[in-house]
């Protein structure tokens, strides 16, 4: 059995943007005997969890839930609106937004690439991945296309492979000010229930989301909200479809079923997820990213390291991207820490595989996991020789106790 | 919480030909704390499934797990292997097969559903689905198809809406005779793991299937089993794939890895369940399930109603189907029971509808819990009124006290 | 690990007259993270099980807790309100009434037990075994008694050796017609939360429970309800005791905390087990066991064997005792069902031994579960070559059916 | 329901000296349903972890496990092996040692009580509370017991209370070289499985521990290792047993049962932590503990605050006691630490109230944990005003750092 392997002593750190900590309550709701999908119990659990999901994505459109991981729900959005060759716009703001890009390409539709090119000295090859969505250049951009051949604009909201955190508002507002149809369609897989997220008051047509991140839940179940002009557009795509197709769910989730076998355990955790949120209240799950990412950046800044992110407003509550210095392979500091402290942080991606480690601090955490995650990486940076300016856990421990 | 609704006491019956119930053991194994997808820990638990996969679809070729439900596994066995507008050969032994042939029809395939007319007295309106896959119209058929447009024939093993389990083999052998190119789609969602099954014995070129049958697992997992000929077709299909394109998938899971996120839990659930099913043998488990089945069907004769399945050839090990007399609505009875007894069992679907209610018999299960079952419904076919020729549960208990 | 073991398929059936099968919210609650139990979040939950335990026991007094098995809480009862050499009537309706007087034996009491004498045909050997508490013995005794040497009267509730309930307010009616102020302990370990109990209203001094039966938990937690009298007794009884003294624990109950280290994870169930119990209400819970235990009879009589219990007024709730014929060894009986059936009875214990056996129907059950114990052991009856005049499934089911 | 709670996010941070963290297999284990105790699947786990604890105890002798908390099983180790007032050697090394001698007065023993007497200035009226067990104390009062009036020393050999972990040979030692013939009974409850104990090489008679420490299980289990000396008085011993009489438990060990019903799924939790202990080996737990202890005393001297053990000889790997500035409430601190940073720290305990808090660093912990711990202990002392020579945590880290 799995879980007779050989394990070090302790709970795991685990400190990447994703999957998240999943609480010990959601693991045991989890566990409860599977119902039958078709029954009354399951309509009730299908209801809560659906109305529950509105107020997460701050809408009141509906949100249509995949048995299926984030990358499914990504697909949703583009098979659900777009019809084959279409054009879209898309704005690279690092690993994760240009994989939505390729996958669009493998589905048949044009993407077009934006990205912002300056001088980095810190990172030259990947000026755009430190900074977020440049709305004013979407607006142009689109201010060009007379003919309204792109059908879409797609971005992140939160990119897990950089920790930036762009402004949705802002590519709305370039949209309009454009005048231009596109729907706009955003990730916020990484981003939703950790970060402020508006759908309907930011005019999202789609969002796509996942469960292992800020709602706590292992991977296994995605996210697509809603616009009433998304689900108008939906009726005249042509890319097929069908397992993802929004008219059947969306249809039969008015009383709380699915067209096919919903994964009821997750929905189970969900349930329990959706209490703890809700419960808590979103304004201050937000406040609460928000503090813990400034004391994870307050060690980042003790450290003398460049943060991933290089614009300050667009800096992530969810994750920080650390850019190791020249000649320092990060994912060899990675597995060190790993091996010795048994602590888990995120690789650097594409084009910063080796040049930086994301710490991820989202989710069911609290002040002194996050401590020790710093502490972890401390020592294992100076294990690996790195030279720091200062000591980070000393940082982060002055940040927190500021209250 | 949805934990804490008013709930009847005892357990819960779930006789619903999946999601089966999910034992003690995997229902904790999925509840321990998610783990880091891409860390040393994930990729063992990923080789040791991989491979236990293998064995359980007797096939030395790589099998795909997704993080989605079995209709995803579905449209991943057409998108791989078709492109926009290729005929398909289906064969409608149910309700399943007729929503696996209308999935085929939203991705833009055009399918020729097969099916079998004959005077039946008992569902003159679908005769076709209270039998097998008559394999020697598919020859007939095939033969005809000189130019080859007919790209893959599409069978179901076990139907789960009527309790059917169709000659795999005998399909093959008539692809074979017809000198036909086609290739073999098979879905085994429901009867893979309880019934026989042998994906390289057999020539089948995709087998799709589920976790919530067999498997003993919730839903949210499925699979696709390849074939040397299902990967080369896939490297010149034109339908538009990304999530579901095997390419990526199976050329990470040489490491025990996915491209994207996997369902980590399920993950774990499932090497618990392979444990326990490998652990007993395959032939051990079959022999269980049709020991179960035979019980079962005894008392259905007993009780003197029509057995769905009109061909003893073919009887499922994992369900039975039951007709209900002219004028007692199936449905009613079912919820009647589900009230009385606490006994989920399941729908007739489609055409179907109302007129026949289905019992599992799979997975987790053991005499006692059949014949509480048998006594369930029949407690409830006496309430509704219906006459019955004899006591079933007293057939049931004559066929399990014989061991 | 335990749980690896080859086990068979299936729920086993736990029928047994306790440990009774534990709901699975209960097995979640025991399975979260142990707390500090000097803790506030502790106190809180301590406050909270003390009251409800009240209202279980239906007093207004206090309910000591004690993190041990049901035998401790005998030896409780005992130690705090006792001193060496004390006279003590005990009343022998079975095994485990013999087993509290040899228990009082070795803790340097002085037992005088009461047992019916009559001729009794069936189990001539044992026709107090057959029959409740006789209060009129009873108080013909302590009216012998000028002296009031006698310092309390011992009685079991529920007998859970044989199935037969006693009448506990008729024995405080026959102290009260001797007016002899000797105190009344009663064991209700396997009463307690099946049938109707009444600590106040019935006069009782001490009730002795455990946590494996009607509350629906593991064992290893026990109970002492109190009156004040038995309070003022524990002032001045001069048996030696520490861990059991019941003075410390009152105090500081209060609070909600206890004097050394409680079993918190049982805690975490019994919350979880008061919720489902009260929110049932008691009313309720004692119906559905009433109703369960006439369906169970019906069986048995249908059989043709004769209850253990040979007084209707009497009857338990909670177990029934069957007798076997002569030369049928009951035990082989059980060796047979458990091995054929996975099903677990209670065995004959002490002089009943080989000569019954004895199905428990309490706690977290249901009618389908119930049929299928009797389904089991029916056929474990005629496997063992045991004649039987009729159908036992067949009643059980008819009395089941008429609601 | 208790679990549903408003909860702070993140884990708890449970560092008390006991109960310790308990693994999440072993909350698992602990879920699964209850057994029959009285079945053949419970005899072989019975005597699974019959044997396994032998192995932990370092004994050939029987252990006894009791359905009960520890301080019942400090009761058993008394009255199973003397009579009532006999005089029984105690050493006061802390807290629980004193509450032992109160327990055996309780009991109606006559315990002399030896502690050290010196001059300590940093805490006066406590100065045996910062040291071990003096073996010459207790053999130089053994040697004035010419009429062996003494029938048991009884020492502590990890006292909780303080964090000083004595030398149990050298007591040993001292009873054999006064050719004293009192038995040796010993407190491991918090000693055993985190730091090195050796029953029969140091010639324990009765070993007392629990489960809720090294054993990495909540409360609710405790252990008497016996010696064939122990057992041989215990057939004489006149105190009045019976729920702790070793004898009929230690005849019915013999096959795997309990002569009354155990805690099944504390059991079920004891077989899985054995299984973690033996399998990474009692010489590593030892080492790990004792890794773990320097660092955080690395800790306490860095923020220049006293150590409570004086003795380096006698530091405990299990916790370590931190002495506070006169005129700082260590309550206060702790209160504040809790509140804020979510960590569970011991409380001073008797004469220590308010003196002095606990840092518990046993069982299911890793180095990350500990740092926090620590960050978590300095961010509250700076809170409180205590003035810190230096960062502990710093010191902590760097004694990780090295290995």
């Amino acid at each position: 059995m799995f879980t007779t392997n050989s394990h070090p002593t302790g709970r795991h750190f685990l400190q990447i943007p994703g999957p998240s900590p999943v609480p010990d309550r959601v693991l045991r709701a989890m566990s409860l005997p599977t119902i039958d999908h078709r029954g009354p119990e399951f309509g009730a659990l299908g209801r809560q969890v659906l109305l529950g999901m509105r107020e997460i994505f701050q809408t009141k459109q509906p949100v249509v839930i995949y048995p299926a991981s984030g990358t499914g729900a990504w697909e949703a959005a583009l098979v659900n609106t777009l019809s084959p060759g279409d054009d879209v716009l898309m704005y690279e703001t690092g690993h994760f937004a240009s994989l939505w890009a390729q996958l669009a390409r493998r589905l048949g539709l044009k993407p077009e690439v934006l990205t912002l090119q300056v001088d980095d000295p810190v990172l030259p090859n990947a000026p755009g991945w430190r900074r977020g969505v440049q709305a004013d250049l979407i607006e142009e951009r689109l201010r060009k296309d007379d003919a309204h051949r792109i059908k879409a604009v797609c971005v992140v909201h939160n990119e897990t492979s950089t920790g930036v955190t762009s402004d949705i508002a802002a590519v709305r507002r370039a949209i309009d000010a454009a005048r231009h149809p596109a729907l706009l369609l955003v990730d916020s897989i990484s981003g939703l229930a950790s970060a402020d997220y508006r759908h309907d008051e930011w005019g999202v047509d789609v969002t796509v989301s996942g469960s292992q991140k800020g709602l706590m839940l292992p991977p296994g179940m995605s996210f697509n909200a809603l616009s009433p002009r998304a689900l108008e557009a939906s009726k005249t795509a042509r890319l097929p479809r069908s397992f993802w197709a929004w008219d059947e769910i969306v249809e039969m989730n008015k009383t709380g079923y699915w067209p096919y076998t919903p994964n009821t355990n997750l929905l189970y955790g969900l349930s329990e997820s959706l209490d703890m949120l809700l419960g808590e209240g979103l304004p201050q799950v937000f406040a609460r990213h928000q503090r813990w990412a400034a004391g994870v950046r307050a060690a980042v800044e003790a450290w003398g390291l460049p943060i991933q992110c290089a614009d300050p407003a667009v800096y992530s509550p969810i994750l920080t991207g650390v850019i190791t210095p020249e000649g320092v392979d990060a994912d060899e500091v990675r597995r060190l820490i790993h091996e010795r402290f048994d602590l888990s942080l995120g690789t650097g991606l594409g084009k910063l595989k080796g040049r930086m480690f994301r710490m991820g601090h989202l989710g069911d955490s609290n002040d002194l996991t996050l401590v020790a995650m710093v502490a972890g990486v401390e020592m294992g940076l100076k294990l690996a020789g790195v030279p720091l300016a200062d000591s980070g856990v000393r940082a982060i421990m002055a940040h927190f106790e500021r209250g």
